[in-house]
């Protein structure tokens, strides 16, 4: 007697939602079976859903945010200031910036940030499209939000140097303590930042 | 101006994800940013996975197990010990006693337990089919594999009451102190269900 598995289709779908990010052997296996037995699972949808994003949804050709339509709904829109561009990392830190309702202007993502280690380098990235929007719609300013790691450090200042060659400003996102943080839980390296970015009130 | 969102076809992503036991609305939203940016996502892959589980299993019209077969493995198993048929509430509980390799013979799953306060009765289980397997497939011992709490009781106590009128021995699983457990961290009612269920050395 061999102890009982479960079917093929359920092993192979355990194994595809443990693929998806922060979903682990447990939860794959926890969300299978709510999709084989609860009463309002309904899983067709969220495999319609799918497919709709996979078949509808691809980057802004523009700034690389997502989208279904030929330009993003932020390329799109009118009433942006065009004179601003905000250069990220990633499309997904893009709705992150909008949701503080703090900038009115338009994004570029690379697709990604200079990492040796990571085997990314600048040929792997939208650079050139970077610099080409610059050139043709010219902004006054290029804002660089990018991380305040070594590779974000590395990425903008990969970045700066090219863009000094450009009639554009270019700025940085601040750094320094983050809002609700004390100093005692502040490391060294964000104090000293904090400390260099000081500003006169 | 109006703050950027995501495309119509990803918010519903999102929204169908967020349905998902254990995902809440930032794991939706990082699992749908995944499926849309990320190099080896191939969403397309866990959309068939669900499709297909959605359409080729369904539960083993005998013990309830999923199955893709007209019969489940277990059921179909010829090696299995047909003089022993364990109850469990529902088919999610089969694999977990499986693993033990502690079991030998066939399950039986009832699709819940009686539930007053989730207006589940004796009607909603699938209490007349064991009842007939009972009668028909004549097995030595039925042993009740429910939990230790209110509703295991009242379904326990409900099925032994009916299972007496046929000639079969019903048993129930032990309760007492979990394996690795001390007795400070066991609550009084374990204590006294392990006291009161102890056995001989």
């Amino acid at each position: 007697m061999k102890r009982a598995e479960y079917p093929a289709p359920l092993q192979e779908l355990i194994a595809q939602l443990k693929r998806m990010p922060g979903v682990g052997p447990r939860s794959a296996e926890r969300i299978a079976l709510w999709m084989v037995s609860a009463r309002n699972a309904r899983p067709t949808e969220i495999a319609s859903a799918i497919a709709a994003v996979s078949e509808g949804v691809h980057p802004c050709p523009q700034c690389g945010f997502f989208t279904s339509e030929p330009l993003c709904a932020i390329c799109a829109d009118p009433e942006r200031v065009r004179e601003m561009l905000c250069v990220v990392e990633t499309a997904t830190e893009i709705l992150p910036l909008e949701r503080t309702g703090a900038f009115r202007g338009l994004y570029h993502a690379l697709g990604g940030r200079i990492s040796p280690l990571d085997h990314v380098g600048p040929e792997d990235l939208r650079i050139p499209e970077l610099l080409e929007r610059v050139r043709t719609q010219r902004p006054a300013e290029v804002i660089l939000a990018l991380g305040a790691d070594v590779e974000g450090e590395a990425t903008a200042n990969y970045l700066a140097g090219l863009l000094r060659e450009l009639p554009v400003q270019v700025t940085r996102i601040a750094q320094g303590l983050p809002a609700g943080g004390g100093l005692e839980q502040a490391d060294e390296l964000t104090l000293s930042r904090a400390l260099g970015g000081r500003v006169k009130m």
